[in-house]
């Protein structure tokens, strides 16, 4: 055994046979790790951006976990996934994660190939309970005895899967632990009933206490006397039959332990060791802190969630972003809504990701942050349009894939106008193939009747909007990418519709859309000062796209498309097939992304996939030679 | 005043107006009228049909509700949708009610264009308290203080959108009442924690009563003595502080009335009222008996709740459909099951529907009937996945669309082996718009490495079952139409890939898969008869497309494409816009589905879309003649 595990000293993750010799530290030790902890994920995080709160809040609990499991036999699943980073340090990642998020780093999400301590994939909410449940049952018909412990916060407890799952966990008799892990956050402030619902139960004596409690002086009252007898009879049936057994988790089929307190090793290991002797499902309830440990965290931990790089000792984020199509479009909808009672705004957990914190603070009666729930968010539209009102959902992209049943048969059958702010369109960066907004365009234009627009900088969203609100009719979509504009088109391209910027003499023409298009017009201008005329034309409105637009471009000897989206299913391939439905005799190829686009910087993956200036203006060179001039 | 309600005679429905005139009668005249619906219902749905169990059950509860309430002032929502042919009946559509589900006729589901009682369309389970939810937000914007009442099914209950929907119900403080019609089934037997605990619910004493009851006796119950003194004050103010507020339902924030007899129009009417006095979001649980009134449905529920043409003496189905596609497939399942212990059956309340009740009877140990709850399903089979078990999810092409985030995030990004059993798809005919399986294929072909499969026949029904179990890797579909084969084709077309099917010296390649192959087979027939030469390609599977494919398809001058699939992100525009990039100069057409498919039979949608033979006939000739013999 290590010298410094025998004497009790102070103790350092290098020196540790990870995770199995975190059971022989003394809980003195414990402390001397979760600090160690807390400096690796400030440092790294302050560097590298990232999710913070959430992490600092869960070092003790992980700690916990890993003393308590025997990982990976007993599978811990983590939902949101981004509350990993304590559990990849304990699992032996702690040397790499200085490369958290950045390109063929560690990922900010548990990810099997990086691991086989990382049991699912999740970045996305509320999938943890159903993942248990599979691991669960697989583990019975296996023959296996081991734990499945799913640890969930009470953010991603909003989201209507963990509902369906704890319908479901009957099944899973003996193994399925679930720790919530209750800051009382979700991304910001967690929102509902159920939120309020914990609160009573977080502010409450320890339940099981006070059951064991209850039921002890229930059978302390004597029975005498006839009245009151019968009456006393009454209370201890009634308490016995429905009410002992009486709390959301235990009706959904849980024994429930809790509230305990998760920055308290000893107390936490107590409750664990207790679910596990249950041998039925169980579900923990543990308080942390978001932030703890980091002051500014601590005080502002909505701030700290999803963080850029930032200064340690002040706290200052490094780079205040200051505008962004987010706030641009918050913005713009307050304007359009001050002026008109019908505009409701709806955010599914994320007000000041989507730039929706503008609209709560001048018009708060009628903004809607309905937690993580997606779906609910766009039926709840479907009402309110049902009655006039004009409902606008800002989501993230990748978020809005929760939600396309809804879309499509609660708003397009009915023809119902519902307007959608989506954010993070197109490639996000470091947070990688669970985030990227690229399947939007696929899924949206599969819906009959939707209207899309894609605009290229701030004035054409607040533009696209207006017109989105104004002058269409049923599903109408503007998307808009992650981060700030970088416009470098002449003002008078501004367009709602589709816009050629000609040179001379072009037989090529380039076609793009959205943020990118910005750099097919820096690819032009390249191509042009080596005297290579190209014609380029700027969609906006890219769905559905107009028979009249297809004639035009037919006029070109040859057409290049470069689309930041999945390629199948994509604007490009259906222009693809109409122009040869429409019988065009030209040379037409598209640049598009296929397959699922790991982290990395923006930038990188914009190259990466074909998309900067640069590379387009290559690939337009390379294929105006391979073809010749037809 | 109309004579018949003046003196309390039997009145009959053509004799009010409706629905104002329901408030007028008797409990007496009351009964005569349930009477006269269950004539109407029984009497429709033998000759149209369509959803019966279920509509007997609410006779009185929505006589109920019509007398309670002021539709269309009052929004009522029905959820699903397929209980609410009292309604109609109700609401003035008696008469027509004998076109129910026929084209052009009374549509099986609420549906607002058809009349202004019907509030939103609801084809699909668990939206009515997110539109609920929507309503009553719109209406305290508006200033308006109707009632929004939502009346959903304890199958619907399952769906995780109702779990979202309640914990924003706190934002409606004034009009909404939820309306439980808890009938102990889904669609066959409803499953899960939430139906034990809905079960212990019934069988209890009136909730509310009892609350009452404790109360008062707790207030009896003298505090003498010192130990018992303590005691019995601990128990009270345990009770008082958490327990007299604890259900299920009032954990979420609603008031909770019942349970209800929902066969006893004064009890209904009763809680009804109480709801509506609370000015606060109410649950009425009402206790329903799924089939009421007509002794085959009552006995056998699950049989009768999608129900075709029967016997009304005998109650026998006039037509046996025998064997299907579904049939097929689960006993093909089973097949391979049976030797396999890694093979688990899901589905999402819909074992008879899929075919897994033959699953179910050979190894229920494996099969998992999750509710109403696609999501889950998918995400739960994803845990099975990482474990090494091979999940089989048989599931309507129409709610496969709730998973298409799970299926994206949860199986595909992590390459998880999950096989989708995708029945009904294409065109399912009378229950129209909103069941259709039209989208499946843009939304699959939309992710990432997905496998299709659309077998023409039950033989490759079963070969293709067993290649995407046991040779494809990831996210493999298998889809196939609602209903029995209709093989035309020659059985040594039997392909796991892509057949051509030649005539002597064609220059026009017809392509189709699924089950309009077997009509476009027939066209070529027809076609050669009339001495037009065609060539016929059959994909099988048809995803991904292999290039090979794409430069074969190339010899031809004329290319025609027949899908059975909504337009956008179909197969026949991928295959269009390969022909593009790959510079094909030959004529390229193609015939899929455009829009939302309205209610008819199937035969007929299928010849007005252009898929039956005759019609894929005249197209061919048409576009031959158009553009000549290039």
């Amino acid at each position: 055994m290590n010298k410094y595990l025998e004497n009790g000293n102070r103790v350092s993750l290098s020196e540790l046979n990870l995770p199995e010799d975190l059971k022989k530290l003394s809980v003195n030790q414990c402390r001397y790790i979760c600090n160690e902890i807390r400096g690796i994920l400030i440092n790294t995080v302050s560097k590298t951006g990232g999710h913070l709160s959430s992490n600092l809040g869960v070092v003790e609990l992980t700690l916990a976990i890993h003393r308590t499991f025997n990982s990976p036999e007993d599978k811990i699943v983590w939902d949101v996934g981004h509350q990993a980073y304590v559990h990849k340090i304990l699992t032996g990642r702690a040397d790499k994660f200085r490369t958290l998020r950045k390109e063929n780093g560690i990922s900010g999400f548990p990810k099997p190939s990086e691991s086989n301590h990382d049991i699912f994939i999740s970045g996305h909410s509320s999938t943890s309970l159903s993942v248990a449940c599979g691991i669960s049952e697989a583990m019975r018909i296996q023959g296996k005895d081991n734990y499945t412990v799913a640890v969930i916060g009470d953010g991603a407890m909003t989201g209507g899967m963990v509902y369906e799952a704890m319908n479901n966990c009957s099944y899973n008799k003996s193994n399925m632990i679930v720790i919530l892990n209750d800051n009382n956050m979700s991304i910001s402030k967690s929102v509902g009933s159920l939120e309020k619902y914990l609160t009573t139960l977080r502010n409450s004596e320890k339940y099981i206490d006070t059951k064991r409690k209850v039921e002890k002086n229930l059978n302390q009252i004597p029975v005498v006397g006839n009245k009151v007898a019968k009456g006393v009879k009454q209370v201890k049936d009634a308490m016995k039959s429905t009410i002992l057994e009486r709390n959301l988790f235990e009706d959904m089929g849980f024994i429930y332990l809790g509230p305990v307190d998760g920055h308290n090793i000893k107390d936490i290991e107590q409750a664990l060791r207790l679910a596990k002797s249950f041998h039925k499902p169980v579900f923990v309830h543990v308080k942390t802190v978001k932030g703890k440990g980091y002051l500014p965290a601590e005080k502002n931990p909505g701030e700290y969630h999803g963080i850029s790089k930032f200064d340690i000792v002040t706290g200052n984020p490094e780079v205040s972003s200051g505008d962004s199509y987010s706030a641009v479009f918050g913005k713009e909808l307050v304007s359009f809504a001050e002026k008109d009672e019908r505009i409701c705004a709806i955010t599914a957990a994320m007000k000041y990701g989507t730039g929706l914190q503008y609209f709560g603070r001048k018009i708060p009666e009628r903004l809607y942050d309905v937690g993580i729930a997606e779906q609910h968010a766009v039926t709840f539209a479907g009402g309110l349009a049902s009655m006039g009102q004009i409902p606008v959902f800002a989501v993230y992209s990748t978020f809005l894939q929760r939600a396309y049943d809804q879309l499509l048969h609660d708003i397009a059958i009915g023809g119902l106008h519902l307007v959608l702010g989506i954010d993070r369109a197109g490639i996000v960066g470091e947070d990688g193939e669970t985030h990227q907004g690229m399947f939007d365009v696929p899924m949206l234009t599969s819906i009959p009747n939707t209207v899309i627009y894609s605009p290229s900088s701030y004035d054409e969203l607040r533009l696209c909007l207006k017109k989105a609100i104004y002058s269409e009719k049923g599903l109408v979509a503007v998307r808009y990418p992650r981060g700030s504009e970088e416009v470098s088109f002449n003002r008078s391209f501004i367009s709602l519709d589709s816009i050629f910027i000609k040179n001379q003499n072009s037989d090529t023409l380039i076609i793009s859309y959205g943020r990118i298009f910005n750099e097919a017009y820096k690819a032009q201008s390249l191509l042009l000062a080596d005297g290579i005329n190209c014609d380029l034309l700027k969609m906006t409105k890219i769905f559905p796209i107009p028979n009249k637009l297809i004639n035009e471009i037919k006029a070109y000897k040859r057409v290049i498309f470069f689309e930041e989206s999945t390629d199948n299913g994509s604007i490009s391939e259906k222009v693809g097939c109409m122009l040869m439905e429409s019988g065009y005799r030209g040379d037409y190829s598209r640049v598009s992304a296929k397959g699922f686009i790991k982290q990395s910087s923006v930038k990188s993956a914009l190259e990466k996939y074909g998309f900067s200036c640069t590379e387009m203006a290559d690939y337009i060179c390379i294929r105006s030679m391979e073809n010749g001039k037809t």
